[in-house]
């Protein structure tokens, strides 16, 4: 569904409320001694009382101001709603890093009008930043962002999470190939290093085995400030997987000819 | 030469005023478009105007206030002094951090009394916090500071900053084997990363082809606060290299045990 810019402008507000109620659940438990779980996925996957307190708050504010909109949750699942809007949440993005209290974890929310993410916000309550995007820019607590110029992959700093995330050869070989070329490869990021893209100190991010509550948020704040995010093939990235991100649109068909082969 | 503890509290102030003076210098030039150049290092090495700026604020301090004080800087070199105690400086540990506007990044300021660094200093400017270790102890922003217990590498946080620091095969493959039985390793961490393990939130760190000036003034904040830091022979890690960190002394042997071969 076709949102207007009075919509989208009344729904960023709401979005931001979401972001305060999760910053109240999870920043008591920031550097707290914290009771783990395994989720028992490939990856080690902690789970904290803060996640799932945060995901609680933000779905009881969503069902009673708009209880026709669908959720998407990390811990909590699906609820379907009368409405195509729905909003993807994760609570924590980047559990490693919330756990050995690095401040680059971010509470991620989208709003998704059925077709794409139309609004996206990563709150990080430690440092007190707020990165936003709509179809109107995006904007770190209120200032614009923009993407840097950088179409040449050797004049690239590129950025990964870890490179434990490239789960087949292929991937990690394309992976490695782009590493190679780049100028500067910097590991942990999560969440904060897509909003280092959209801020202009990044120029490229590629990752795998992401989720889509991982990325919806991210795509509106990376668009919104000038960049392209997509799937190795060049496809919508809104279901997570492989990803990359190019602030400088110019420098993207080179990376998904690098990539696209071992999507 | 033995410092009193009179002493200690009076340099201690004079390197809060150093940190303090680095902060001045640095904070105008972070997530501000930088002109780096390269040393020319194996790993790329990128050089800021913040970084030679905030070592030549911290010189100015020292020349100075104590003249007789030797200083060994990041950027500008040796300057012998006529007393034993010597100023070790990096003034932008974690330029990758740096430069992709990670707020991971942070002062180091060592004062080496001859035998060992006695006083330590990481302050990160944007996130507000400065750690401090003495003889005394260890503190963030004044609260003290202590390493958690975990005996058993199985259940322990490892953090690294980037596996390219690894630069012989038996080193990659002695860290590879660390990583494969710990819980869970994050990457990309630099300086900070050792301050979280003296807060109790990482248990395991294993570097290598560190500078003394990356090092020594992490040394008081670990020990300060109940950690252990050695060389991977456990021999001092004052001259940098091959570095391995354990929260918990009791699980100190075992990684000698897996590292000391590859040193």
């Amino acid at each position: 569904m076709s949102l207007s810019a009075e919509q989208i402008g009344q729904l960023r507000i709401f979005a931001e409320e979401l972001a305060e109620a999760a910053a109240a659940a999870i920043k008591p438990w920031f550097r707290a001694p914290l009771a783990v779980e395994d989720k028992g996925g490939r990856l080690y996957d902690p789970v904290t009382v803060a996640d799932k307190a945060a995901e609680e708050a933000m779905r009881a504010l969503i069902q009673a101001r708009y209880p026709e909109h669908g959720i998407l949750g990390e811990e909590h699942g699906v609820a379907v709603g009368s409405s195509p809007l729905t909003w993807v949440l994760d609570p924590i993005d980047g559990t490693r890093a919330f756990i050995t209290g690095l401040p680059l974890w971010g509470t991620l929310i989208a709003l998704n009008d059925g077709t794409a993410p139309r609004i996206g916000v990563m709150n990080q309550p430690f440092t007190g930043e707020r990165f936003v995007g709509t179809p109107q820019g995006a904007w770190c607590n209120g200032a614009p962002l923009q993407t840097r110029r950088c179409a040449d992959l050797s004049s690239a700093t590129l950025m990964c999470t870890t490179p434990d995330m490239f789960d087949t050869e292929a991937r990690k070989q394309a992976f490695a190939q782009v590493a190679e070329q780049a100028r500067l490869l910097r590991y942990g990021g999560d969440c904060y290093a897509y909003c280092m893209l959209a801020s202009g100190f990044v120029d490229v991010i590629v990752e795998a085995s992401l989720q889509p509550y991982d990325v919806q948020a991210l795509i509106p704040i990376i668009e919104g400030a000038g960049g392209v995010i997509t799937a190795w093939d060049g496809s919508s990235a809104h279901n997570g997987g492989c990803v990359v991100a190019c602030g400088d649109p110019a420098l993207h068909p080179q990376l998904l000819q690098m990539l696209r082969h071992a999507l």
